[in-house]
């Protein structure tokens, strides 16, 4: 069956040998490779009623990809663990493997190798490799005060998407479907390093969450301006229509994978990114993130974007 | 919670970045990295009533891990993705990631990095990467007519040791061990290559059904003669006390993990191996294995070995 959905692929030029022997080879030009895992349990971080299996392949691999962005690096190849129930038809595999091929091959990597087994519900292990390109890694902890902090992607989309679905609703397509698909700007986590980021981090559990990861890797406090954030008219939209302020997704909702970095103040974030806050010395409290001068407590309201 | 897996332990050289960012950066010495992926399911793999927690760790991480030594490659790292009911135990876990760091050690790598999440039943997946120190990999499909055939570590222990669990039994404690933990020669992988096998697998499935996958690669028969294979006398008394032949144990067990390769003639294998048989050009039948000139059918009888 991992024959059947990693054959007849066209594998990248990284893949020095593909699936079908014990293990896989990969080239790491540097001599160094990142690798990161990710696990996505049904139920838990999915429902078959809700994504297609193509989807599910797709936002697992993702996960993993837009890892390998944030630290500047390239992905090259995939490999995949997944665990079914036995009546799992063989067409759903297929469509998971349609979807990690999908995602691997947008961003020019493959799917190198895999295991296969019986389980009681669909469980999808996906770790991914990348290059550096000879660049030095974008840590998380890399932050200095005067650092301009900037995002690039999708923040909030997702976690309106789960909001709508959690209603019973299948509309808006286009938040639904960023639930179900993220699309992190992968190519921007290269872009970043080449741009001189000092620290960098994808946001998988929210922007607050990841940036304050950052915070305590660097040592360092991130002030953020809540006026900074665009909202997109169909997060305003959905915002109003659902009574929650769409600025709770964009501060605190995971799963977009959207880049948040730090730039140099001289430089700043290359073109494609948004600026969104500064990062300064902890203060006595040590490393925090606040929103507008203060710990962010969600109570700010719609209103907030009305004036 | 991978955290405490993974921190306070001590990395081998060839971890560049450790776990706590994004991803894990590995060293790839000559540009080139193995990787390969294994899944363990409680209920399928394994039983948590009859192996520990850290022997669950050990045996994920040992089932890669020998997939590497396969290749004739030496492992440099893990990393893992748990799924585990909301109600396993802290120590538990810890003991899951004891085991994989004693096993990783062991070969001098390290757990770089890790996913936790819940789930209903134990997921351990597994993706073990490792490096060929410039060496060429061993493949499946190296084989040539004329190659003997060679076999290290020991065959037939996990499945004999799996056949006494089944029955209730909790002794011999050599077989029941060796079906809770194996014990690869994951040194003697590297070696091969330096001896110049041409072909290597590991033997997950039994020595019949990997064989045929090196037959088919390589587009040979592989002819094994059945005294050639030693019989310890633990697999010969507790075969004599079920009325089974250890013959079945040694040829079809899986999950010993030993290693089965092909050495040329004029060299043969190294110290430590053990010769059972020879590679031929494939007959009209096409590539195939056999056991004393025959394809095996199980029926040879404890008697087989009396003579």
């Amino acid at each position: 069956m991992i024959g059947r959905i990693t054959t007849d692929r066209a594998q990248p030029d990284t893949t020095v040998l593909g699936p079908g022997d014990d293990s896989a080879i990969v080239a790491a030009a540097d001599g160094r490779v990142v690798a990161c895992t990710d696990v996505l349990v049904e139920g838990v971080h999915f429902r078959l009623d809700w994504s297609t299996p193509e989807q599910i392949g797709r936002k697992a691999a993702a996960a993993n990809l837009a890892d390998v962005a944030a630290m500047g690096a390239v992905p090259t190849s995939l490999l995949v663990g997944l665990a079914c129930p036995s009546a799992t038809p063989a067409a759903a595999l297929e469509q998971i493997a349609d979807g990690l091929w999908a995602e691997a091959s947008a961003v020019g990597a493959g799917l190198v190798g895999g295991d296969l087994t019986s389980g009681p519900v669909l469980v999808v292990s996906v770790t991914a490799l990348g290059s550096l390109q000879g660049r030095e890694p974008v840590l998380r902890s890399g932050a200095r005060p005067g650092d301009r902090v900037a995002v690039c992607g999708r923040l909030g989309w997702s976690a309106a998407g789960l909001a709508v679905l959690g209603r019973g609703f299948r509309s808006p397509a286009a938040l639904v479907n960023a639930h179900r698909l993220p699309e992190p700007p992968y190519a921007e986590g290269p872009a970043a390093a080449l741009a001189g980021a000092t620290a960098m981090i994808d946001v998988s559990d929210g922007l607050l969450a990841d940036l304050g990861h950052v915070a305590r890797a660097s040592t360092v406090t991130v002030r953020l301006r809540s006026r900074a954030f665009t909202v997109a008219p169909r997060l305003a939209e959905i915002g109003s229509a659902l009574g929650l302020d769409p600025l709770r997704w964009i501060l605190t909702g995971g799963e977009d994978h959207a880049l948040v970095a730090t730039f140099p103040a001289e430089t700043g974030p290359p073109g494609g990114w948004t600026e969104v806050g500064v990062v300064e010395a902890p203060d006595d409290g040590g490393p925090a993130v606040t929103v507008d001068g203060r710990p962010y407590d969600g109570d700010a309201g719609w209103s907030h974007f009305a004036g």
